[in-house]
């Protein structure tokens, strides 16, 4: 069976409470052993990745632009889309499911697109939508990922 | 010059009260001289295109799947993508501004996406968000089309 | 039933001669009723819209950039996809079959990706590929459009 | 920097001749420290990340379909799209450059859009086109693929 793809979406600028909330999800989503699937850029994908790699998790980056010199520095895996905001779907298409961490238009989009491909959605500090599951914090949202996603997926 | 792109977005499924609205709006965008262009389907889509075709108004319907014969029988270009759901991207792409009606996940995902692209999105009984402008009627919706668009196209 | 779409993919530099093929082959498209889909921009684009318009025909450019200037003069439906060139999947995916003049990399793409989805692809002084049925004239791509895909389009 | 992604394209179904070609060369990937690319189904796919994973590198597949399960067996990081043959696009502009084997028209529509796109194709007992560089073997590839690609990337 293949690991599990988790998506971060979140603001690529932010408070420092997202920043920590977004490092924390970084480890623990590479401590279960998932893939974290993000957009590449700053703010809290850059944050969520910086956790993942400090636990040796795998970081995918879905890149808006050509170049994979665009993504972090915590990505491990840069993939140039060249669709612009457009590659939100992708992220969201790759993903068994997302977690939100504040974010603006951008972030709404993949939330929106991810509830629209009846995928689910955890929201933490984040748009307040019919739809998105609203947790605690990075620890409520993995132990939910546990319980709904990898139920799914066997 | 080329003619204006006005997307109507909006859900498949919504009330006579919507579908009225979506009507008039089809029939002011094409006695305005501007093209309509949707995703194709049913719903607010297809009132829309309805109005606008009898007023003689082109229609673009940008189809999820890949057979014109989904679109909506008011739909004149008919345009099949084969992306599923992420064909909301297109729409918002191809649209100069866009007009959302009622609608689910699918339409606020393309209200955030075209958001995010910097476009204007005026909103009638829609998704309460931040960013989006809300109107009273279509024809108030026009009305600031003409003052915003035109005058950013000139 | 919706109208036959009408691929016409080839290079944005080319020959007066292929221009004249691709004009030729504009105006046999609107006299069949049929829409005409493009890329959009320059050169065989170019002239087969021309024709087409010429003869009161609908035309389509599904256009690489985010703005609707940069198509043809000749394209009555801009619309804009943002995508550079992966545009040319969904010249592909919205016509029901293509006709090929001239052109680079960029066309070769497009008759590809035509034939790997399973679309036949007419061809006038284009790449000698196998798969694509080459034509010796526009008039002969037209018989053939007529026999091939208005059949399996009923 | 970031490490080089190399796509590998090719058919779904090959001789024994090509699938070992693709395994040597998926072999030479992981060894320099490049991560495959690849579209994640079977065949020349399949087998370059046979040889990729035993020899300990990254092996990622952009997956046409909605689910992890239609990757291969030895794709680590498997990432559906949802978009069909048009996920080809995805493989070619998330490659620094590109090798393809054996294939048909879905991998040469991956070989022209890479061409379109200005990046380097090597080719072994595939499409005699203009543009791509013949190759004897993998190993000839991967040397070209370090005086061409990493130069370029520094």
């Amino acid at each position: 069976m293949k690991s599990m793809n988790i998506g971060v979406i979140g603001g690529n600028k932010g408070s420092q409470k997202d920043y920590k909330a977004a490092w924390e999800l970084g480890r623990l989503i590479a401590e279960n052993g998932w893939i974290l699937v993000c957009g590449g850029r700053a703010g809290v994908m850059e944050s969520a990745c910086k956790g993942a790699k400090e636990k040796g998790g795998l970081t995918v980056g879905l890149l808006p632009g050509s170049d994979t010199q665009e993504a972090n520095q915590y990505v491990a895996i840069a993939l140039p889309t060249g669709l612009g905001n457009a590659r939100n779907v992708l992220v969201v298409r790759a993903s068994d499911c997302l977690v939100a961490i504040d974010g603006k238009h951008g972030t709404l989009s993949e939330v929106a697109f991810a509830l629209a491909e009846g995928k689910k959605v955890y929201g933490i500090n984040t748009w307040d939508i019919e739809g998105i599951e609203k947790v605690r914090s990075p620890q409520d949202a993995v132990e939910r990922i546990k319980r709904y996603c990898e139920r799914k997926s066997i």
